[in-house]
């Protein structure tokens, strides 16, 4: 008798932002220098207070927690929220296993088996596994690069709106985009929801990364949002703590905290020990988010102006998160992605980028874009971005015009 | 218009090892010394050296990881394994957020939805959410207290096994029977897996908790059963380390890996710190193992000594893991239960029990037994077994014979 794997084991894709991780291995290995501005994963260093706490703790049995997460760590995020403008008990916070939990738990919770949730593309990628793993459908509305990808007009989403449909996602501010949404954007869409019976689910991971003195605006403080609002959230960007793998499912919902409340006993706790950093990481003074912001907020300013300097560059300013979506002129950027690695260098370095079609779910949509993210400090960003403008004019399938070329050539020369 | 959650959500069970909780709580509350004998919870402390591991780790960013683990840490099991007698390579182990994650993507991975997988009752309860969250059916076959909880006859699987049926699972020592399967079951099993094609999912989470020099067989060491096995593992019981969150999936069959890894990258990556204790856990050396086991087995001889030595009280010796199955003479073990928790002390004390019905999923199975799990100092635990003993006496729904009654309350007098 044989043996298959499920469809959805089949149907799981390989991660989107490793595609091109082999050619970047080999090009290492080839001593290149390669600039990783393909993944959002913070450089800036971990609060040394995170690690302390972990070192001073005093555990005799390093124990299950309640399946919602330790009561002191609750106190301390419901403490967090409270400060960050966002009214929550404790009885509304579920500490997860990062906020990939806190997505799954979420689908789980809100949808059945053949239910869509409509997500604005370009997205977070990984979305599509967390489907696939639900057993529930993406049903996309394309936001655009010429707008700074704001929310799409709400006759799109009503346009696709089945009887299936039980939920909107969102992620604010918007990895990949950065986009910020507006007040008018949240309640317009909040309405949309109560007019049919919507979840709106909100990945809150950037809350505090938004620039220009603009503050985000979580779904938990739309009015009337109560029953609708279910925020996903991680103490992994927030902290530069991606690998403790904490994250909080928040709302007001009582039946969905229950029911969400079971999946995760399902798995018992979350991580003991990411939970003690978290802890920590909510006495960190607000000084902390204001030298950090500032410092995203410098690298953003320093890719923006450089990639719009770029000729055939198309480049939105974002408001926020750790990336920038750019148009290049480049025939396809995922092959562009992978010549970076294996035939081009500029003074032996090249750079690492996320080409846009692991963000979109209509094929063919951002074939000419890639996501950035700047996650590097500012002379090595000014540095790859530097090859990669090389890397425009050297690249064979370029679709600049003869005399952009020329002149681009001379400015470099 | 109306919201409403998922079936899954609805049919997500709270806990049950959590049903009698709030009693214990009030009981505690009422100044009442309460014994757990509930829960899987190791009492014995986590080794020191692994947070030492965690204090002295430098480190400037807590990074995502590779999605099936850290490379060293990858390395450090392969050399655990080895030295379980278990040959397997670092891509044939995938770190997992503790058991329960290695259990859900093996689910995913080798189950559809409405998929079958056949469970020997009684079962560690918590599958049954696993199976909700992955929208597969459990179907049972009832092993019986009277051979010690051993394999049913392959008839009786056979006789379950339907089209849909796609695995076998088995909890190997047992939680909550303390068998351990012997070769010839393991083998029998694996035979039916082969001529069926079934997966054979083993959950070897208590494997170096074997009494009386016995040695538990991991699925992994059954010759023919490569494409078969996928081992579901965890450092939780191994190393009174519940908290860390840390587990693997181990398989030979590379297209269950590969789908597994698929899913697995869907969150990234296991806990960093978790991994960082698992590493520091495979350095402990042998000695470490044997002194847990000599007081794990001076626990259950106290435990089934006591226990048999109870008036109608019917209990197997088990030959592994942290728990003792018992049949009571009471009515309902769950009234009993929480009898024992409201209505019962003896020198200010009472105890707290794992009703059986929560690791049985055909109705009224169980319903005079008790999981009894072993996690306290032989003192404590004797005397939560002296209140025990006078609970069983006490008991107005007891069904002892009269005499029996009579000649115990003389002996405890």
């Amino acid at each position: 008798m044989s043996l298959a794997i499920s469809q959805r084991g089949q149907a799981m894709p390989a991660s989107p932002f490793r595609k091109l991780a082999p050619f970047a291995e080999a090009a290492k290995q080839q001593g290149k220098k390669v600039y990783h501005l393909n993944i959002g994963q913070p450089d800036i260093a971990t609060p040394p207070s995170l690690f302390e706490a972990v070192r001073q703790a005093d555990i005799r049995v390093l124990a299950y927690s309640h399946g919602a997460g330790t009561d002191s760590y609750r106190q301390k995020l419901a403490a967090y929220y409270h400060r960050a403008g966002i009214e929550v008990s404790t009885e509304e916070i579920l500490v997860t296993t990062a906020g990939s939990e806190a997505i799954l738990f979420a689908l789980l919770t809100c949808l059945n088996p053949g239910d869509e949730v409509i997500i604005p593309e370009p997205f977070y990628g990984t979305y599509t596994a967390f489907a696939i793993a639900a057993g529930v459908n993406i049903v996309t509305v394309t936001a655009t690069i010429d707008n700074g990808f704001a929310l799409p007009p709400l006759a799109a989403f009503e346009q696709v709106i089945t009887p299936r449909t039980k939920a909107i996602l969102l992620c604010n501010p918007s990895n990949p985009t950065g986009h910020v949404y507006t007040r008018r954007e949240l309640e317009d869409l909040l309405g949309l929801c109560q007019r049919h019976g919507l979840y709106l689910l909100s990945d809150e991971a950037y809350r505090e990364y938004c620039y220009d003195g603009a503050r985000s605006i979580s779904a938990l403080n739309l009015p009337g949002g109560e029953e609708h609002v279910v925020v996903m959230d991680t103490i992994s960007k927030r902290y530069s703590a991606c690998g403790a793998r904490v994250g909080s499912l928040v709302t007001r919902n009582k039946t969905v905290y229950l029911a969400a409340f079971h999946f995760a006993q399902m798995r018992i706790s979350p991580p003991g020990l990411g939970m003690l950093l978290g802890e920590a990481a909510v006495d960190l003074p607000e000084s902390y988010f204001d030298e950090n912001r500032a410092e995203y907020q410098a690298r953003r300013d320093l890719t923006v102006a450089r990639l719009q300097a770029m000729p055939g560059v198309q480049c939105p300013v974002p408001g926020g998160a750790f990336y920038v979506m750019a148009h290049l002129p480049v025939d396809d950027a995922e092959r562009f992605g992978e010549w970076l690695l294996t035939d081009f260098t500029y003074e032996n370095q090249t750079l690492m980028l996320s080409p846009a079609n692991g963000f979109y779910q209509t094929p063919d949509l951002g074939r000419q874009q890639v996501r950035i993210a700047y996650v590097l400090n500012l002379n090595d960003l000014a540095a790859a971005l530097t090859c990669l403008e090389h890397a425009l004019l050297a690249y064979p399938d370029r679709t600049l015009a003869p005399q952009a070329v020329a002149a681009t050539a001379e400015a470099l020369a």
